[in-house]
């Protein structure tokens, strides 16, 4: 599992994360950024391609050559972005795997129907939180 | 485990949600927010208490009675007021349960030294991501 194409929207905290593991573990990672001065999250051993433009504009996206991905993942820090990018992803350059941050629960249910796989932190958070809240200290 | 005193910093969607979630089981809840508008997340069953208020000041988290709170919960937008608040909760009003939420994971050790209990959404996220990633389709 660990010679995948893997195509990231986002270098911000979670997505520097995600681009700096995956390329470790051995994957080939190409990340996009409107802006390059978050490319420094990116660690000395990250060994794949950077981009920096607009990923909501589908000739960035073939520049990343997202046709031959295995995977997309989307970390933009607005749900809307990563609603439409993961949409494109999916049917325009028919990627099988597209996962998508959104922080609003409700995005979550569109995107499933659209066989998108989501990651909603602030619902992760909330289970988190109850869970250490109702533990015995 | 539905009849402590809690007490809620901030009122966005993670703070909203818990406070909703807890004080329709039975908790009696108190949430702080310095903007009177995000008090609107609020649902229309939420029995507790809102405080207009800047948390990060010692009469605030007087007027929330927080001396007498089972629970401390801090989900500001800012990595340093939830730091901040943590602190003070346990050391000033000796509050034994105190839960922040920090977005960045190099914050957390220095909360789980202290005995505050740390939420980390991003290094949740990531290893939700890798999981989803090395999933088979």
């Amino acid at each position: 599992m660990n010679n995948r194409y893997i195509v990231i929207v986002g270098c911000g905290r979670l997505g520097s994360h995600l681009a700096n593991k995956l390329s470790k573990c051995g994957n080939s990672v190409v990340i996009i950024d409107r802006d390059e001065s978050n490319f420094g999250k990116l660690s000395p051993e990250f060994s794949g391609f950077r981009i920096e433009g607009d990923a909501t504009q589908i000739d960035v996206l073939q520049s990343a050559k997202l046709g031959q991905a295995d995977i997309l993942i989307a970390t933009a820090h607005e749900d809307n972005t990563n609603m439409m990018i993961a949409q494109v992803a999916k049917k325009v350059f028919g990627v099988t795997k597209v996962i998508a941050r959104v922080f609003d629960p409700k995005h979550e249910e569109v995107l499933l129907k659209l066989d998108i796989e989501v990651i909603c932190p602030t619902a992760a958070a909330a289970e988190m939180f109850l869970t250490a809240a109702n533990r015995q200290s």
